[in-house]
């Protein structure tokens, strides 16, 4: 039933393309679903990809528009004719799809493509999407809904349905508004169907409606869709007025974009990128951060510099440089992760920053204890250097704890003071945590060597 | 619209329930949603959390019992009567929450329950729902389903849809099923309502319909669902009968799961914690990668310790260490962190290992360069000695190009080896990465200095 991509199917289809055998290279992907057309023109080149593109239908085409990632479809559209676009493809477009395509256009060429389109509404739907903010609900929502009045019957809505359904691929709400416009509730086809065609609307739709204001950011949007099982949700303006819907698929987006953006962030990787992406993008989404690492290792150098006598009459110490800046590095960075991830999935709840921090001290008590105790059976075994073994345990403990509350405190004070706390996780973290955790290891190290 | 817990809400309700003051504490909880008593009940004890349990009506409850996270309701069941579960509850549950919830209980106590559900087709319906796998399209499924049979009529199906759909909260396909029970296809509401009551179902449903197989992944179905944008997906046994569905919210937290576990991993927790879990839950997702780590780091120490004598003669040698071991880790974890999320998401392609290793190296290459010239710029200027301003460059570089082969290669090799390939991210990665760069470095140091 799945369609498996392989290279021979790639290679076939090349083939084919190379040859101009429309019939066999339509008959090859017409068939597919759009999302696993996308999937196809991802590995053919730009030529290749507009032949296969230009072979589809137009609904499947504008499916296709819809589903291929943002760099491909770029590529694309500088490629096709604006006026193609316009009339076979953006036409069978869902409201919101097309809002997103035509809003990575330049002006000139948006104002281009709008004056092809021939429905005034669809047009007029687009415009309305192209002034919200790509990142909120507004520019998440779809102008598709099928809107009832509060007043009507069940036989008044279900004519009004065959009227407004017929360019909506799937109902899964009907909205009941007043007749100010103003979202009242829903009423579910289910119940619908069930009631008899003379009931009136006002004395069956459900009341209780979940809505997002327009400005809303569509992490939010995630998170409420998500906390709530929701399907669709439906989106008001300041007075409550409905402007759109935004649906689950779009959500599923956001949430696996915003949890790889935080592992991303953690990586080191300041962009989103694919694993498919040229060279040059994932260079300038993994330099910057390896730079901070590299300042932050000159830090480190002149850290060590300060210490250079001691290190010279102990060389010892320097032995477990390594394993001190790893350590501080390891509870960093698992740290903040607990909390960025708690902040992402506001699962925080109501609990206050110093408990938090209390039971973060707490856990880095244990496993600071442990950590230094093992180290310390180790070094008392192996090492015959007393002031070695004391002074590396007693300072991998006191950096485990550092780093422990940095890592906790940092992000939740980002978050504060509204900065995406996932900065302070990755090479940021790491690098702070390394500098300081030497600071602290030198320092223990040369007090016990001219102690003992 | 919503709800915002605070902690003046927490306290006000506490103080009703030790008050005993029934009317008014149902008051403040019954109006909200499912989802939000749950984050309610978690921010109580468990008495106090039974006691407004117990003054949900059932409907609310059951839905509260599917909310709550899963520890929360293991505490619950164990101070809840198992009959007042069963009768009050579990028949207001969709089957595949109360097949989640009985499977978390012991055998003896799983016999207890079922035995008090009145209802045997439900019973029934939770009993084939336990022999799947927790983690498989099976495991996911709930047995609500609108079922038609291709050779009736439309008024025939909106009449067994009243009888079907009373249990069912929303419907958002109707599965069309031949006489075998095989699954053929499905019929959108839309289009029911839109044809005349005697056309035949066989001649207006939508043949093309996407299934999973009982013992899919969960992961597989998310990216499935994902990628088609189902918002539910039927689930067939091996000679394609029609078994349950999968709806898009059980879903959406794989989704998330999935992506919070990666991250997790790379951070170097080993289990799925939350930010609110105890100390002892987090200590013991933390310490065995601590370990990992500190075993590493001695290892690290051993590996200096065989240049001990160099050291002791250019102990400025030991000022970059960390500066090595930092951006070795960097490399390393940016490496994995690419491959692994494009794994999880799917989105690898076709591209064979090779390719995909040349582009890696290719940009570590640039960034390796990039690094290596700025630092010897700078201990140019910086650093008296030449030998080591030449010795740390070159490891730099040297180090970057190898933690970015083994970044890329270990997840790779792993997840060919049915391996979850996270494994090779976080402190796996980083503390490899050390131990080798380490080596790398101090021997390029030791041929320098010999040389110059």
């Amino acid at each position: 039933m799945q369609f498996e991509l392989t290279r021979e199917y790639i290679d076939d289809l090349k083939k084919l393309i190379d040859q101009k055998n429309e019939t066999e290279a339509k008959a090859k992907v017409e068939h597919l679903h759009a999302a696993d057309i996308a999937d196809i023109l991802d590995e053919l080149n730009t030529e290749e990809a507009k032949y296969i593109f230009l072979l589809l239908d137009a609904d499947t085409g504008a499916d296709v528009l819809s589903e291929i990632e943002e760099d491909d479809r770029k590529r694309f559209i500088k490629v096709l004719p604006i006026e193609v676009i316009a009339k076979k493809f953006i036409d069978h477009m869902d409201s919101d799809d097309a809002a997103d395509l035509i809003g990575g256009l330049s002006d000139e060429k948006q104002e281009e493509l709008l004056s092809h389109i021939e429905d005034v509404e669809t047009a007029g739907d687009i415009v309305d999407l192209l002034h919200y903010d790509e990142d909120t609900a507004g520019g998440l929502m779809g102008k598709e809904l099928v809107i009832v009045n509060e007043n009507w019957t069940v036989l008044t809505c279900l004519r009004e349905l065959s009227r407004q359904a017929e360019d909506i691929d799937e109902i899964y709400y009907v909205y009941v508004v007043n007749d100010d416009g103003k979202l009242i509730g829903t009423l579910s086809l289910k119940k619908m169907i069930l009631s008899p065609t003379s009931a009136k609307i006002g004395n069956i739709y459900e009341p209780d409606v979940m809505s997002v204001h327009t400005d809303e950011s569509d992490e939010e949007v995630a998170l409420i869709m998500e906390k709530y099982d929701l399907v669709a949700l439906p989106v008001v303006d300041s007075i409550g007025r409905l402007m759109g819907r935004i649906t689950i698929d779009d959500v599923v987006d956001v949430i696996r974009d915003e949890a790889e953006k935080d592992y991303q962030m953690a990586s080191g990787i300041y962009e989103d990128i694919e694993s498919n992406d040229s060279i040059w993008l994932q260079t300038r989404a993994r330099l910057p951060w390896l730079l901070i690492g590299l300042v932050g290792g000159i830090f480190a150098a002149m850290v060590i510099a300060t210490h250079e006598t001691g290190l010279s009459a102990t060389p010892a110490l320097a032995f477990f440089i390594p394993l001190i800046t790893a350590m501080a590095g390891n509870v960093g960075v698992q740290s903040s992760a607990i909390i960025v991830q708690g902040i992402a999935s506001n699962s925080l709840g109501i609990e206050s920053t110093f408990s938090r921090l209390m039971r973060e001290l707490g856990g880095a008590l244990i496993n600071g204890l442990t950590c230094s105790s093992l180290l310390f059976l180790s070094n008392y075994f192996y090492s015959d250097s007393f002031a070695l073994t004391i002074s590396v345990s007693v300072a991998l403990f006191a950096v485990m704890i550092f780093a422990a509350i940095a890592g906790t405190i940092i992000p939740l004070m980002l978050h504060r003071a509204k900065v995406d706390p996932a900065l302070a996780t990755g090479p940021f973290i790491t690098t702070l945590n390394d500098i300081v955790g030497l600071f602290i290891y030198l320092s223990i190290g040369a007090y016990f060597y001219s102690m003992i």
